[in-house]
C-alpha cells in the first residue's frame, strides 16, 4: 500500500488527510506516476460544434489538427469523443496531452489560429479550445485496474501499486498533492472578453475539471448487462442533471461523451467531463446527489465483490487550476458551450 | 446560520473543517446548546439481560433504579428502551444523563452496587453498566427539528439556530469541538478484568459511541407509510449488519431498540446505539455500507424535499471518550454483550 502522493511531491502538511494512517480501502485502485522531472502537464480540448451530422469543413478541421499533432511539438497522446448537447448540436472533442509546457507553447499558436481564427466566425460550425496547464501538484488520477492507461495517464512513466487514498469521500482531494497545504478555494468570478470573433473566458481561480471515464469493452455477458442495464442509466441520469441543472450546484458545463475511434466510429468507452467552480462544489455534488451516490454505492459494491476480476474499467483525472493555468476560447458557439455557460455578459477586449 | 461549535468552545484550529466557509447545507438541522458553565456530561446505560419475557426480579431492579434516579444526586433525564439481541435475550436498557460529574460520582457507588453487585452473580438475569463522562469538547448532537429534545439534549439550555456543519460526510466530526485540534485516533486495545462476579472492560482510548434515534409518532398517512415501508426496513438491515458483523468494520456492539414508556409499553420511537473502536471507523461504515448510504441518501432527499414540514424526527448524539472517561461493567451476561464483545479473554483483577 502506498500513498497516492509520490515521495517527491510530499510536503510538510498544514492540512490533514480525511482518513487515519491505518485506513485500508476495501478494493484496489491505482494512480499514474510521472517521472519526477515532469513538473507540469497540458490538457487541451479542441472542440467542434455543428448542427449537421456530417460537415466536410469540420472533418477537414479535425484531420488538419491530427496532422498538426504529428508535427514537431505535438502532444504525446490524444483521443476523440462526441455527443449531442442540450441545444441539439453535435460536439466533437479532441483532447491532447503534453507533459512539457514549453513544447506546447511552441506548438500552440499556429494550431490555435487554425482552430479558432477569424475564418471560423462565419463558418458552418463553431469551434472552441479549453486548456489547463496544471503543475503536477494540482491534479490527480485514479484507475480501477492496470494495463490500459487513459487520458493524462498515457503520458506517465507507469502506474503505482495499490494506493491508500480512495474509496472514501474526500479521497479525490487527498490524492491532489496541493491538498497537503492548500484548501484550493475558488476566488474571483468568470468573465468573458471579446477578441475579434472569438470570446475568451477568464474563469475564477482554482477552477476544477474532472474527466471521468468507463470502458466496458472487455466485459462479457452478465457483467456487460449489469453495466448497460443497471449502471449506465444511473450514470446518464447524473450526467443529464449536471448538463441541464449543474449551475445550481457549481457545475458550469458537463459533456457526457462517447469515445470514437480513428474512423469516427463509437467505441465501448465513454467519459464525462465537467467544469466546476471548485473542487468543493464537485465534492458536495458527488456526495449528495442521489444519482451519484447511487453510482458510488454501486461501484463500491461491485469492485468490493469482483475486485481484480472486474472487466469494467473505471478511471478519472481531476485538476484544480489557477487562473494562469487556464485558457478558454470560443468562436461561433452557442452560449451554453463549456465555460461560456459560466458568464452572463461579454466585455469588449 | 451558525457553527455547531459554540463560541466558548472555539479554539485555534490545527485541523480544518471538511467544507469551505461558504458551505450551505440543503436543509436545516440543529444542535443542543449547554450553558457555558457545563464542562462535562455523564451518559450512563443500565442494562438488564434476561431469557424470560417477564422477570419479577428484573422488574424490581428497574423500579429500584428509577427510585434511585429520584433521589439526591440523580440524573436530570432518563429514558428506557428494549430489544431482543442476537443470542435471543431480551435487553432492557435505561439510560440516564447528568451534566455534573461530581453529582454523578456521589450518586453512583450505591446504585452501582445495587445494579451489578455480587447478588447478581447467580440471579435469573444479567446486568450491565456502560458509562461515558465526556467533556463538552468530546461529543456532538444533531436534530432534524426543534421542540422535542432527546437524550443528552434534554439537559441542554436550549437548541441552536440552523447550523452549518451537517448534510455532508464529515459533518459529525466537524461538530465535535475536539476536531478543531485533535484527530481523535484510537490507541491501545480493549481488555477485560474480572472483579469478583463482575467483568470490567477497559476499552481503547478514544472509543466512540453513537445513539441515533427516530420518532415517527407525529407522522401521518403517507409520511408514516414511507417511514415504515421504505426507511425502517433499510435502517433495520444496517442495524442487523452492525449487530452480526460489526466487528469486521470496527463496531463492537449495536443495539437497535424500541423506546418504552413508563408502563413498559413500546412507543413510536426507536434508537440504535453502537460502540465503535473509533470515530473514523464509524465514519467509514456510514459512508460506504450500502444500507447506511441508502439511509443517508433517503434522508437527504426526504429532508430536502419536505424540510420543516417533515413530521418524522431524527436525532443523534456522538461521543468520543478517553480511557478515563469510560466505565464498563458486566455481570452474568453472555459474551456478546456490549463491550464484552470487544475482548477475547478476561484477566484476573
Amino acid at each position: 500500500m502506498e500513498s497516492a502522493i509520490p515521495e517527491h511531491l510530499k510536503s510538510a502538511r498544514t492540512r490533514h488527510r480525511r482518513v487515519p494512517d491505518d485506513y485500508a480501502p476495501p478494493y484496489p485502485s491505482f494512480v499514474a506516476r510521472h517521472k519526477p522531472s515532469v513538473l507540469r502537464v497540458v490538457m487541451a480540448y479542441f472542440g467542434i460544434q455543428t448542427k449537421s451530422t456530417s460537415s466536410k469543413a469540420a472533418e477537414q478541421a479535425m484531420a488538419s489538427i491530427v496532422s498538426r499533432f504529428a508535427s514537431n511539438g505535438g502532444p504525446t497522446h490524444w483521443d476523440r469523443a462526441q455527443y449531442v448537447d442540450e441545444a441539439g448540436f453535435t460536439n466533437i472533442v479532441t483532447v491532447a496531452y503534453w507533459d512539457d509546457r514549453a513544447k506546447f507553447d511552441g506548438w500552440f499558436p499556429a494550431a490555435r489560429n487554425a482552430w479558432t481564427g477569424d475564418q471560423r466566425a462565419t463558418g458552418e460550425f463553431g469551434a472552441f479550445i479549453e486548456v489547463l496547464y496544471p503543475s503536477v501538484e494540482g491534479y490527480e488520477t485514479l484507475f480501477s485496474s492496470l494495463g490500459r492507461p487513459e487520458g493524462v495517464a498515457v503520458l506517465a512513466d507507469g502506474m503505482s501499486g495499490e494506493v491508500q487514498e480512495h474509496a472514501y469521500w474526500g479521497g479525490m482531494r487527498d490524492r491532489i498533492p496541493l491538498s497537503q497545504t492548500d484548501e484550493m478555494a475558488p476566488s474571483g468570478s468568470a468573465r468573458a472578453i471579446r477578441d475579434g470573433a472569438r470570446i475568451r473566458v477568464i474563469p475564477n481561480d482554482n477552477l476544477c475539471l474532472i474527466r471521468s471515464g468507463q470502458d466496458w469493452g472487455d466485459t462479457e455477458a452478465s457483467e456487460r448487462k449489469m453495466y448497460l442495464d443497471d449502471v449506465e442509466p444511473v450514470l446518464r441520469e447524473g450526467m443529464d442533471f449536471l448538463r441541464d441543472s449543474g449551475r445550481s450546484v457549481g457545475c458550469y458545463a458537463n459533456r457526457y461523451m462517447t469515445v470514437v475511434g480513428s474512423d469516427g466510429a463509437p467505441t465501448e468507452k465513454s467519459y464525462g467531463m465537467s467544469w466546476w467552480k471548485s473542487l468543493a462544489a464537485l465534492e458536495r455534488w458527488a456526495e449528495s446527489h442521489p444519482t451519484h451516490v447511487r453510482i458510488f454505492g454501486a461501484a463500491m459494491k461491485y469492485l468490493s465483490t469482483l475486485g481484480p476480476a472486474a472487466k469494467l474499467r473505471l478511471y478519472h483525472e481531476v485538476t484544480v487550476a489557477r487562473t494562469d493555468e487556464q485558457f478558454f476560447e470560443y468562436v461561433n458557439c452557442h452560449p451554453q458551450t463549456g465555460m461560456l455557460n459560466a458568464v452572463q455578459t461579454v466585455d469588449a477586449a
